[in-house]
């Protein structure tokens, strides 16, 4: 935070996401980086990242300014400069704690000072903006939809192989004068496009790009975990498409619209049933994490949209079937990873 | 087929149940059993089978009169009488080929002998006698619900710890006068009972106990093979018993009213869910066989029940979902198992 010409970023979350968005930043020249690690943390401290990046090239030993494995804690560490951005970069699991609140509030300023950080919630699903409005109301927050091509395939080591397009825009529920986190957003938009090398978008509907998201991780996502089928195999599996997928799908074209009045585009459904090509057996996210044994995401994009729905009048019989599945599944892993006990056999 | 006073009894399907069967028409005397048997032929053709049984005691080295690997031809083998009944033992699943009728029809006699035998189907779920009324359209069909606890720990070994109770009738869409059928499920009943170590009951509508079962195998079968909790831990996960299991219970329930007029126990949703005690931690079947990357019943199970109730008008959102992830799964499997073919990786 010494070079006054540069605006401190603080990225919770160096994975696939979060170590590109960090080098991006870095190399456009208006930020200073401040990460946050967890799991690769002892890696990337002594060895630095090896990336190879289809926007940046072939990295060996980088590193952001700082990098840490525990978030700033402006009131116990006496930090009297907040950070002008906080972006967050993790998976979102409001139902395992620490909460994604919990996590980082020590690193978003109170009182008279509060407006001076931006929030930056580069994650996916819906109400992730919710759990902070209420103990932050005056931080700026703002949604960002990542779509960018990247996997951490062992820690510290990021390949990046679909360009990275990032949409900014302003959480429409933010009780702030909407004037601010539009300016913040367009001003974040110019800096992490300073280095030329993304396609980072002002949205000024965010909301419809976050729901058009959700076609795809409110149903492929949980459907590709729960049957085991990729997303290649699951358009060949006899009557996986029209039994499941399109249903879903349907239910959240419906959702969106009665939600929030957004029309997606009708042809949304297909294309995003044909968004990878069917031969690179692309295995979603949710999938991925379910055979790792890692948590699942799954309450902001199935639970989430689905209770928004069915607020809404909204019939979403097949969400609301794959919502409980996951929810029992995540039970099972809850209870191989010691967070919940059951009796013994008797 | 010597001895006159006795019935012949094909057995098909030496597992679980179909040995228990076996032990127990031999021990009542008035059978003369064949059981064919598949991947545990050699085992049981060179040692016998090792039973440990609550109804029968421990028998070591036990084979019943004939053991075979093979279904009897009748034709092909030139055996002019045929059997007193064929019982059918296997699982059903009529997507994987061979099917039952396939595989059981070379025993079943045509012609002026078709009305010799009797076909006793004792398998779960829902139109299972269907497949055979047109090529065997002669043929006495009787329609058997086993309550066995009973399980093959191994090939050839079997271990019964729970009382062997069997309801036997008349499948009602038979095309036969239904006096002939009673006839003979009450003459198998005693043949079955006269052992006097088992509660084999005659029971005039088979078909209740068949959609009574369902509320079990439509339901919670598919629940915890796609879950991956047993019986017990979805009594604890969160919200799965409300979310999944009461709904697709009382789906069937309004499916039995709506197909045949068949008022379920008003009790037999919580009864079911509670049927095995918590901390025994049962793995319904389904889940089992998921498990060993065995081939799912889900067909008859679930598929058939859902026809049902839809053609009657009745909504089954929960079960329509739960067939379609089972079907899914199935193809998964298929294609593990060399069934179906994917194209290459690009």
């Amino acid at each position: 935070m010494a070079d006054s010409n540069k605006k401190s970023v603080l990225i919770v979350g160096g994975g696939a996401v979060g170590a590109i968005a960090a080098v991006n930043l870095e190399a456009g020249g208006l930020a200073t980086v401040t990460l946050v690690l967890r799991s690769n943390y002892d890696v990337v401290k002594e060895h630095g990242y090896t990336i190879s990046s289809c926007d940046h090239g072939n990295l060996k030993g980088w590193r952001p300014s700082v990098v840490r494995n525990s978030i700033p804690d402006l009131v116990g560490e006496g930090i009297e400069q907040p950070f002008d951005y906080v972006m967050l970069c993790t998976k979102n699991m409001p139902d395992i704690l620490p909460t994604a609140v919990d996590l980082i509030s020590p690193a978003l300023p109170t009182g008279s000072n509060a407006s001076k950080t931006t929030l930056i919630l580069l994650q996916n699903g819906l109400n992730i903006e919710k759990p902070f409005l209420r103990p932050h109301p005056n931080v700026c927050i703002l949604s960002g939809i990542s779509m960018i091509g990247s996997a951490e395939t062992r820690p510290g080591t990021i390949i990046q192989d679909e360009g990275d397009k990032l949409l900014i825009g302003a959480f429409p529920t933010s009780n702030i004068n909407p004037a601010v986190p539009e300016r913040r957003a367009e001003e974040f938009v110019h800096m992490y496009s300073a280095g030329g090398k993304t396609k980072c978008t002002y949205s000024p509907n965010v909301l419809h790009d976050r729901w058009k998201k959700l076609v795809f991780n409110a149903c492929l996502n949980p459907i590709c975990a729960i049957t085991g089928l990729d997303d290649g195999r699951l358009r060949l599996a006899d009557g996986a498409l029209d039994g499941l997928v399109r249903p879903a799908m349907r239910e959240i074209v419906a959702a969106a619209k009665a939600v929030c009045g957004m029309d997606l585009d009708p042809g949304v459904v297909e294309e995003t049933i044909h968004v990878d090509p069917l031969e690179s057996w692309l295995k979603p996210s949710m999938q991925q994490d379910l055979e790792k044994g890692n948590f699942l995401e799954y309450e902001n994009l199935l639970g989430e949209p689905l209770r928004a729905g069915r607020n809404a009048g909204v019939s979403m019989p097949t969400l609301e079937v794959l919502y409980y599945l996951a929810k029992a599944i995540q039970w099972r892993i809850k209870e191989k990873r010691g967070l919940v006990e059951v009796p013994g056999k008797k």
